[in-house]
């Protein structure tokens, strides 16, 4: 095991306990006491994103959003992140809303060329239902009138451009032109971002920025709270489940997914899982919704690629419950459950279905404690019903080469309670599905949207949440190919003073890419990086990261093993070397199904029914 | 001065060599002689391509575009640059098109993520007039029929939005989703491409990229010739202009800008100056239309931050005629022109207007020569006419630090014909307006679109296409902060042999912003990076690069006197150590007057008449 920096030294800690005191600092410090005062435009902005947890924001400076930063600069809670480009600004907004449940993200960037860089970080919030406020700082009312010939414009005096762009991948748009209603207008978007899990998108003046306000409205906290579920529709729907469930006597599995965590019931399903003794099943998007360790939890189902057990167990149930469900290619096995419609109740955010019938506006938020009373009943005999250990074990292998088959399950070892685990689109994503994850554990990965290099800005914005969440470690798992997109943003992290762990795959290339086509072409290949210097690059300050190269298992052994390492106090960057054609085992089973259909359009099999209900 | 690698080795020379021969290798080959048989519409899009000029193609690979890649990677003519982000290849084919002048750039790109990541630089391409051609790779036609949650998919089935979005930036769109039209479209497409000067979007599915066709068409050149002018027309606009001129005895000031460059006009422009000896000034976006050795040729006019004696001469002229004209706030001095409608004369590529008059379709490109042949009898009164000369002599300065004012015209001195200079947005960008630079040489700038980092990805582009062209060493300026926002394609210089001067301007954060507002704050500051070490940190071939950091007048003027450091054989790095708060001239000028506008909306005086005349 190489080190390519020295330990900590003194002055690191003494660093360090500093930051830590000045962040604490930030975060204690108490309310602006004049809500009934006036209040610039910018400051009301500000103030409502500290109510919804806002406390570090992220973004690059702009000429029209430079004024709107003195704001920012000058606000005792909310700290600037200060990003290298924007696309990681929109990674890092994601990330942090992530770990922050039930607050949102937000981002700053400038007119145009700012907001157009990160829209694919937008995008991917709005696709994965993740709350993210996209400001943008614009050039002043009177321009926004006249539309002169400005840098950062078409040249074709179309100002208007960008908004059609962001209208694409927003739940919702505030174009503030004028003090008087950009209070209501604040408020309604940074509503709809909360209630929906999705990104809005406003615009703001340079002059309005300074426009002063009444600040009254700064009272009544923003309404967080889903709507009310119609009385006697959800009567109906708990009647119909209730009748189902006893039909076939209890023999229920409950399947969990990606919108039990984007929208906040982890409680309210521990509790229906609790009382009803389902067993349950997670999709990989549905990871840490439950407790893995739970002793109704059986593991993931990802359709036929399932560990047959699990698939035995979760296909052969009568019925299936399953809720927040994303049914997406990678989520799914490339659309290869195989649980009919006629034995399937699916519980959303915005709307139920009882096998064939639609029931709108009925979410499960309000619909589900309700059932759980209903239900409770069944807890005698679905209690019975046997569920698969999830485990994991480390295989032995004869040879010393760090192999996926053996990384995931040692890793699986390595983590704690309350970290916060971070898996890039790819080998990670895939050889994360597998390992059982511990306690209140945290994992993000970007399994519908898959932008390769989302993690690196994901990462930061996940260590600002923990540390404020006082959750664990940061740990990410990111390949060489994805590194390189968004390398930069590693240079923040220090920046920012957090301390978290990444671990670079490098196996030469985009390995996903080769499983899915072109295993040796050279388009595949990247440039060899030299990973361990990255960190001492970015920065002068040599005690605030450590980089390892990893060779052989016994060598990560060692290091995972470390109780320096253990403790995470300086920004850690272990470089694993392995072997390019190397994937997980759900990684090929998928890419396998996946070729199917991508690559010269023989329809899969599935893949009509699958569209067809979506 | 520091070297931080040591010098070339013979293995380095031999690397080049064999890099070399492999490139002629490419270059060289001769065309698909069978265009008469049947092609796959991958095929047919890339021999387009090639007939265009292009020779490498930039992208990220993705698993929607891994079955065309493998048809670039087999193609005889076209290299693969491999870049590391998307957004990067996007600058990088915008740079290679700026060089390979009536040729096109383009880039390969995957569904949503990836097209997205690249949609800042296609709208850059957008603003200036540059023609991009965005490819990129979708699901196959079943898939974008029946609209399956694939992955890099929104989740709600909008298979569209990404096509929304490009069309706010593109001139035009091809959508192909079968083959009977595939090559009509291809065709059809980079013809707009071609003669607008825009980019264009072309979305490829897995399955259509290798569906066959006829060649055909391929024996037919594309049209590269913009449409006849209207003859009756034209010879009224030609008839005008010469009783302007006329009236004014020949006192005519001529004034070039970008259009000029953009839309190949530059030997028409050399002849109607050769013949007419008007005297002629150029915009920021202009600089090197015309020879800046040129006799006629009197320097840089910026509206009211020009150099007196240019002021003077242009704005004391009777008539003035400009040319291709691009009239953004950072290109005129923010719209502080005082040349009354009333005086002037303006050709466009596809419009003339005489004062107040407006002459749709009548474009510069055919309508000069005929203007160059009625005007020529003014020479013996126009040559008379006084131009200022375009020098920029070095100042002595009492200290050592390298400042704004002594860099700028020792670098001019550094300069050789056929040079590519490429100045990033900020001090650089302002900082080289006022260097005469040498014959045949080729200026990139970003002036009206100015998004910061745009020129790593365009240096890339532009090396490549400069090498095609045989033209001089490739030469960026760019700062800290704009290096940090792009740093990564860096790495793709090395992968692609070809070997820039990169200057890093050190002054620790970003200029530019805090003389448009916050000189002292903390959001203009950046993290301070190994600026040095980053080019070894990208390759592990250490004879491919060299990295100098310059603290001193004394020390640079060594580096640009040292004759190995001139031959530029291998990717050279130098950071110079600058002041923060010093800038060039036109900058702080320029920032002065743009801070009227942009900050609290007081109305800057010739806002309105500029906007109106857009």
């Amino acid at each position: 095991m190489v080190k390519s920096t020295e330990d900590a030294t003194s002055t690191a800690s003494l660093h360090k306990e500093i930051s830590h005191l000045r962040h604490e600092l930030k975060t204690s410090t108490h309310d602006h006491p004049a809500t009934s005062h006036q209040i610039r435009v910018g400051n009301y902005l500000l103030e409502r994103l500290a109510q919804l947890g806002v406390t570090t924001l992220f973004g690059v400076p702009g000429d029209f959003n430079l004024g709107f930063l003195d704001l920012v600069e000058d606000d005792p809670k909310i700290h600037w992140a200060g990003n290298c480009n924007e696309l990681n600004a929109a990674y890092a907004a994601d990330g942090f809303a992530r770990v922050k449940e039930s607050g949102v993200g937000a981002l700053v960037t400038t007119f145009g060329v700012g907001e157009l860089s990160a829209i694919n970080g937008i995008a991917g919030a709005f696709s994965e239902h993740v709350p993210v406020v996209h400001i943008v700082g614009v050039p002043n009312t009177l321009q926004l009138k006249t539309k002169p010939m400005l840098h950062h414009t078409l040249g074709d005096g179309r100002f208007d451009a960008y908004l059609k762009a962001a209208e694409q991948f927003t739940r919702s748009q505030a174009i503030l032109t004028r003090k008087e209603n950009a209070d209501v207008e604040i408020d309604r978007v940074l509503t709809d971002c909360i209630l929906s899990g999705k990104p809005v998108y406003i615009t703001l003046p340079t002059d309005v920025a300074y426009e002063k306000i009444s600040a009254a409205r700064l009272r009544t906290p923003l309404n967080r709270e889903p709507p009310e579920n119609d009385p006697e529709t959800e009567a109906s729907v708990i009647e119909s489940i209730y009748k189902l469930v006893k039909a076939v006597n209890g023999n229920v599995a409950v399947l969990i997914d990606a919108c039990t965590i984007r929208h906040h019931i982890k409680e309210e399903l521990k509790e229906f899982l609790d009382k009803t003794q389902f067993p349950v099943y997670a999709a990989p998007m549905g990871k840490t919704a439950i407790d893995e360790g739970h002793p109704r939890y059986g593991g993931v189902y990802v359709g036929s690629i399932s560990h047959p057990d699990i698939l035995e167990k979760v296909e052969g149930a009568k019925l299936t419950i399953s809720i927040g469900s994303m049914l997406s290619d990678f989520n799914t096995g490339n659309f290869t459950y195989h649980i009919p419609r006629s034995k399937t109740v699916e519980l959303h955010s915005d709307h139920s279905r009882v096998l064939h019938a639609l029931f709108p506006g009925i979410g499960f938020k309000r619909l589900l404690p309700k059932l759980t009373a209903k239900l409770a009943e069944f807890r005698s005999i679905s209690h019975k019903i046997s569920v698969p250990r999830f485990v994991f074990p480390v295989p032995s292998e004869s040879n010393d080469i760090i192999s996926q088959a053996w990384l995931w399950p040692r890793v699986g070892q390595f983590f704690r309670p309350r970290d916060v685990i971070i898996a890039e689109t790819g080998t990670s994503s895939f050889g994360i599905i597998d390992v059982p994850l511990p306690k209140e554990a945290t994992l993000i990965t970007q399994v519908l949207w898959g932008s390769i290099g989302y993690t690196v800005g994901a990462l930061l914005g996940a260590a600002c949440a923990a540390r404020d969440c006082h959750l664990g470690r940061t740990i990410l798992f990111i390949g060489d190919g994805s590194l390189q997109v968004t390398v930069q943003e590693l240079s923040t992290l220090i920046t920012n003073n957090v301390t978290p762990i990444i671990f670079v795959l490098n196996n030469s290339g985009y390995t996903i890419e080769r499983f899915i086509r072109g295993m040796h072409r050279k388009y595949n290949d990247i440039a060899s990086w030299e990973y361990t210097q990255l960190l001492n690059t970015f920065t002068k300050d040599k005690d605030a990261t450590i980089s390892y190269t990893v060779k052989t298992k016994a060598e990560l052994d060692a290091l995972l093993n470390d109780d320096t390492f253990n403790r995470a106090e300086k920004v850690q960057l272990v470089e694993l070397i392995m072997l390019a054609e190397d994937a997980p085992a759900a990684l090929s089973r998928q890419t396998e199904l996946g070729g199917k259909t991508n690559k010269y359009g023989e329809p899969e099999v599935d893949l009509k029914r699958m569209s067809s209900k979506l």
